[in-house]
């Protein structure tokens, strides 16, 4: 595919094509005409070459109330695409440069952005409700009524085209295949980060992970590509035991197989007294607290990647934090998106970090409710959409 | 004073020498004439030089029931002494060294002193309910009646002579004046280690101190010496805010002042959007949350010092852990004693570490009881008694 063609010919007007519209929560989404505005200042129209779906795709797809709820719109937000046309005051993007969109922003600027220790961009992180980045509500989607469609997470990849900010966008290698860079615009990243720069696994060391979707399944690859010594993953589904090993996972633990025992306890058990860093990738308070309770005393580490749905706190014994344990939690798995997605790139061009295991379906886009089907019975890890197939 | 004279004469007997007993919870200390036993292997048998008291210490001598609660007892757990005579299987003590006794264990052979990451001695901490280290209930001291006395953290400084294990020893060197010494036992080391090893505080950083007591201005010492920016003391005490500036506090705020606003709101005021880390030196759940709220999103870290004393749980925001806030805690501010307290003896011989300005009053040992009420009224910082004045 040659992946320069067809652009600029648009350049500073509008686009027509077809996007995949969310007109109503749970509700199968339907594929439309629709027009794709210029980019203004700091945008950047990009073409999209595939996306892939994530639960949190899933989750405000089915949102039916509250100020999130907002139809018709655009989800997705695991892409890859290709420049189409640049709008003002853009640097570092040009036309035909292969880029990846990404929900968490990175505007190099701010003081968190400059510094070494956040990837919290404090000047755009706190407001995800907008549509575009520096206009607010402005949207640069049209339906075929002139009616606004809503963005999705600055990116909303469900689409031919889309416009995102600059401060939510990577330049990547064109030599890693577009289906396998898509991952890192998510549940990659924030896997593979939240093991090497969140908890810093070292060799040897041993890991505990709760929920093995593609972001537990991640984690257990940065630990495996950092040599941990054993790799115990924690999920309902049996099935998952195999499909972790080949991200590394060495143990399991079945919780409904683990009768009156804690799983705590029982990962105590297997480890001698307590993992040296455990990471809950399930967004449930009791599963965070186990999860907590499972690290080795004196030295363990916790990181929190799942996202509490009902914003419950979490309740920990004071005096377990007070003999040497550590919890925190992570967006993004720590990264800063410019900086670190190359690395990443990198080690998959490498031969090390393993992406193709975590494709297990590819459909075309015109297939995507069948996508969203087989996300919500848990049947995929990732299913990649083309959107030229 | 020789501090070598007196020692050997009595080595490998029994030594009759002075203590303040704990006869029953919270009434005065008797000093009583008692018996001090030779030590066993792996023990060492000390004159105590001087030792100053702990708000530990305190909760100890106030406890009035449940297994922790035991009469008589020898407590002090601050305190430099002088080797008197050393039993088998010693190894790196020799008589007449001066030595620092440390609550907190250091075996340097289980798998937790050998990692970098821990100062969780496995092998050892779990246990400080027996009297003897390595001998379980097994007493050194008798009472007048041949009745044996319970000893306390493994230290039991109040007494003229003691026994230690070697696993709660330090070698330090004879140049620092011993009172200054003591202070490294435990409220000092406690302090500049969670600044400098658990938060490693940077300089120009921003630092919030929940309890101005010795541990935390100890806190704001370690943070000055990194050259922290901005020292914030949180007391209910309008005094701390003088007696803090010698320790670098820049700034106070005081919880009986600031109204209805939250003090973790009045620190994202005072540090635009929070402080890098903040610590709790009190023991308060609800201080401890207010520490963590008090960070900075994306990069904040929390230090808990303080030990809850109902070992009541702490409620975390899962939301506000998942944006890239972490909280710890640590016991003796995750040093490792051998290691690390010959480093704050030399950076105090330097002439860097303040130590001098924790003493605000000096005693005699049989002024013990006057010793318990400064403390108890709040109006010391540590009061060191001296033996042999």
């Amino acid at each position: 595919m040659d992946k320069t063609s067809s652009v600029s010919i648009h350049e500073g007007k509008p686009i027509r094509c077809k996007a995949a519209l969310c007109r109503k929560a749970g509700e199968a989404l339907v594929i439309e005409e629709i027009q794709v505005d210029p980019p203004q200042a700091y945008e950047v129209r990009i073409k999209i070459l595939c996306t892939s779906l994530c639960h949190t795709d899933v989750a405000f797809w089915k949102l039916e109330w509250g100020p999130l709820a907002r139809f018709p719109r655009i989800l997705g937000h695991e892409a890859v695409g290709v420049v189409e046309s640049i709008g003002e005051l853009v640097d570092g993007f040009k036309q035909g440069d292969v880029v990846l969109p990404v929900f968490h922003p990175h505007c190099e600027e701010c003081r968190d952005c400059k510094s070494p220790k956040s990837n919290w961009c404090s000047r755009f992180c706190d407001d995800f409700v907008s549509n575009t980045r520096r206009y607010g509500m402005a949207s640069r989607f049209k339906d075929f009524s002139g009616e606004d469609i809503y963005h999705f997470f600055f990116v909303s990849s469900f689409s031919e085209y889309t416009v995102v900010d600059i401060a939510h966008l990577v330049n990547i290698s064109p030599e890693i295949p577009v289906d396998k860079a898509a991952l890192l615009s998510c549940c990659v990243s924030t896997g593979v980060g939240a093991a090497w720069k969140v908890a810093n696994v070292e060799e040897g060391s041993t890991v505990a992970i709760f929920g093995l979707g593609a972001v537990g399944l991640a984690v257990a690859e940065g630990a495996r590509l950092r040599g941990a010594a054993k790799i115990i993953g924690v999920d309902l589904n049996p099935d998952k035991f195999e499909i972790g090993k080949r991200f590394g996972i060495t143990d399991f633990v079945n919780p409904a197989l683990s009768g009156e025992k804690k799983i705590s306890q029982v990962i105590k058990e297997m480890t001698e007294g307590g993992v040296d860093y455990s990471f809950e990738c399930i967004g449930l308070t009791s599963s965070m607290e186990e999860a907590f309770n499972s690290t080795r005393t004196g030295s363990g580490k916790t990181v929190i990647l799942g996202k509490e749905k009902q914003m419950l706190p979490i309740s920990l014994g004071s005096h377990d934090l007070l003999r040497g344990r550590t919890i925190c939690g992570t967006l993004f798995g720590g990264l800063k998106p410019k900086l670190d997605i190359p690395i990443l790139v990198d080690s998959y061009l490498k031969k090390e970090l393993n992406l193709n295991g975590f494709i297990t379906h590819e459909l075309s886009f015109e297939e995507i409710n069948k996508a969203f089907d087989l996300l919500v019975k848990g049947e995929t890890i990732r299913c990649v959409l083309w959107m030229d197939k």
